[in-house]
């Protein structure tokens, strides 16, 4: 199948190559010329602009932010670039405000929409072992399966709006950040009262807290390596105020998302968005008087 | 071995009735009869008073709160009638207060004294399949260990302090009360968009909250099913209080924990103290109008 | 002075018709016509578009919010229109990300701007009783001194960005909305403890909060009267918002704000926007059982 | 009229001199013999006991807190020491748990008793200048109202129970915490964003916030001026506790007290305890990164 790509970033990158590795001819678009060299030499096509990554049966995006999206005009005039019958499939992380754009704008242009933003880091992506999170019309989504499903290692459904994909993604990760918040306040509650931190990481990593969440955070937390960062804090940051966004639009108060998005703000003050955001960890600790 | 058993409560019931089986002879009390009618057909003698269950080598409580221990007498006036040498396992969920009173008590009466708060509902410590905590004199936890090994699936040193135990226990509650609220935050959010709850709980208990925690009470949130309870809003409530004092005691503050508890205390104040804790998840859905 | 007025509504209008009793010639322009027909019996020339209301020396805004003056276009077309060197003076109550953008725009359109907001009612207006606050540079604030004082009881410069005006104002905004907060929870409590509010208001009222804000909304409280509105909930809501706009843009995280603004949001969500913002002391009641 | 005098502290000095100045003969206690001294050259007599200070028609108690006036034997022993008619006007300020207790100590021993917690600093005591907060039998206040009222500006009733004149007191300390940590998270960001801070403060004082409290507190967040003390903030940490137990006791959730709390615990575990509790607005600042 011809399948437009624009955004080659970590994530991106790993995507396009598994589409090429599954037969598909790649038409790619990157802001930047290094990773289209890459790519050309793994199989695909490199577009001029984004507009000529918009002539195939699909376009895939990948971009970082609302404002990349917008910048290469994913929101109006882009979309009169496609070619007839285009489905394009969101798979960035947005606003709730922008979705909802964005479905609007796909709409009068007549272009297929599908939100599927994924859950996984980029090695993740590079070995297809993404959880996929579809949101759109359902006979587009069975149009698009067999090319998504090899992408990953689960495509889950979350509604027949584009946005509710998004909204699924935002929700996972505000509980994330909420979970990281909690693990942070408890290791410091029970190193001010001396007890051993690894026998109780040890017992909630096998039974009540054995997902890979509290796994992978408890473990950071408790080893108080925040730096190289994993995920950085100011993109928690930005993940913890897009969950406040959808809180307002869809009227449903969020006080945790609230609490520990002024942690990520305090820590963003005192210059230390680079690192890991489990960092709010160490906020707990110091509240604590232990640094 | 001769063991005492003071509280035989529906968890107490069960962990002495592993002892008989495990071959101790043991001298239950009870504040109401009927439990120690029972028992007594299981093979253990029936204390008229609670000092006559201090005869033996070790004495276990499983009292139900602070007040219950004081009013036994553990805090001072019992401890007088301890056999020479004798060693007091204290199962109960306590404050951080009254356990270092107990400490010191037990300390000024010579009594050895093991803190053994257990993880794990009726059905877990009536099959022996409990997590033991234990906090306290090494040595002491070492001779105590073959008789608390087969009450449960496993056995933690919190540290050398009987209250470090007593504090394991009531961390690991306050990150169940916070992972109730989180959950239930976020299922109202997605319930507001649309999204396909079922889709969402499905992922996360696959994959990234795959713990036991996150499993049943995402299950509960998403079923809201808060009536017949598995553990009480008001036991919630109080637990939530138990973290708060910890948090003053060792100077940690623990904002998560303030914020869940005065929504248990909202709930308090509504009368819905005998449903289930997790009901704290239908508040927020109230807060989203969503009721 | 030849002055333009764009914005008649209720605060508008009594501050234009001022400037019309202070001798200035002024050219009024209006979405609705309503409120074009009555300034013009008090004198006003009515100007058929914004454009025309840009051609004196000075031209006065006060326009709802954001998307207002985005509408009218004062983030850039409609300053084409302006005379030559005409001044802005911007009265609304606006987000710093737009106040920052119209500084911006002026300057590179070369106009001057002011920003002006104002604490007070429109009766305040009207009886030329407002606290003026303005922002800007100083040359430029002294040059329309003279016009501006005679609108109010006293103007008060905020800093030499218009921005700083409009923070200043956000911040008190943001002041009264947790002052409401904190007379709401105290009096719920006060009421669930059998206290004599009244008692506690008129100590109150006489010394330790005796300013106009603790006065007003403890009356509405200890009176329960949230309708008809003084205030709008949901404008309320609005400002709320707009501090924690600006929490996050100069990176001072504002933890009263997102609490008092979590619980205009559940009001919202619950339908209750046409209400007195003071209904946020109502819900305390609520949560405390008391209705 | 014969008055004990039990707790020569700062307080309590400058009121028992102001009953002796109004004629009445004062037997004084005190724990530590210093003030005793003082007092007995101003005409008082000097008791060696408690029980010696519990003879006349009326006794004053002005100690610290729960713990001197469990210890003095007010919840108990002392009471059995009463003259027959006594009354107990017991102006501490003390926790509801305790004031409860005491309420029923003194019916139970058929000793009047009249809670009659203070508003106001030493300088006010000694100046006869105190605002009165009475709670109990209407019929005994009107009996001690003749010599209360020269001890202050003003008799406030705050209910027929004297546990309600302890949570009217309670409640104002908790909006001045409140007040505070609002100031100072406002002042914060004005100066994150520039805004000339005396400009705000000068209007906020004249105007909205014209009272006592953010007259003084503003000024000291302006100036930064958190040593010496007026007010240490490790009382006022226990008096944000005092309300948090209120509202446990009432069922009535205080969210910002919570939030409050949390602010003083860290400034607590950061050995702050004695610096003026004003320095949480100095957190608010570091929380901004401005220091």
């Amino acid at each position: 199948m011809e399948i437009g790509f624009i955004g080659l970033g970590a994530m991106g990158a790993g995507i396009a190559r598994n589409l090429i590795k599954g037969g598909h001819q790649v038409t790619a678009w990157n802001r930047s010329p290094g990773p289209l060299e890459t790519i050309k030499r793994d199989g695909a096509k490199a577009a001029a602009t984004p507009a000529d990554a918009m002539k195939g049966e699909m376009v895939f995006s990948m971009l970082a932010n609302d404002a990349a999206l917008e910048h290469v005009g994913f929101a109006g005039p882009l979309l009169k670039e496609a070619a007839p019958g285009l489905i394009h499939i969101n798979m960035a992380t947005i606003s709730l405000p922008l979705a909802r754009r964005l479905a609007e704008a796909h709409a009068s242009a007549k272009i297929g929409y599908v939100a599927c933003p994924v859950f996984g880091r980029p090695d993740a992506a590079a070995a297809a072992q993404l959880q996929l999170i579809a949101g759109g019309d359902a006979k587009l989504i069975e149009k698009v399966r067999p090319v998504l499903e090899p992408l990953g290692r689960r495509l889950v459904i979350a509604g027949d709006k584009p946005e509710q994909a998004n909204l699924f993604k935002i929700t996972g990760n505000f509980m994330t950040a909420v979970s990281i918040e909690t693990y942070g306040e408890a290791i410091a509650l029970l190193r001010k009262g001396g007890v051993d931190v690894e026998a109780f990481y040890g017992l909630m990593s096998e039974m009540y807290y054995s997902g890979s969440i509290h796994k992978l955070y408890g473990r950071i937390i408790a080893d108080e390596k925040y730096d190289p960062p994993g995920f950085k804090l100011k993109h928690g940051y930005k993940d913890a105020g897009l969950a406040l966004e959808s809180a307002k639009l869809f009227e449903a108060p969020l006080p945790l998302a609230g609490l520990v998005h002024d942690h990520f703000l305090e820590a963003m003050a005192a210059g230390q968005g680079d690192k890991d955001w489990a960092l709010i960890a160490d906020m707990a600790a110091k509240r604590a008087g232990l640094k």
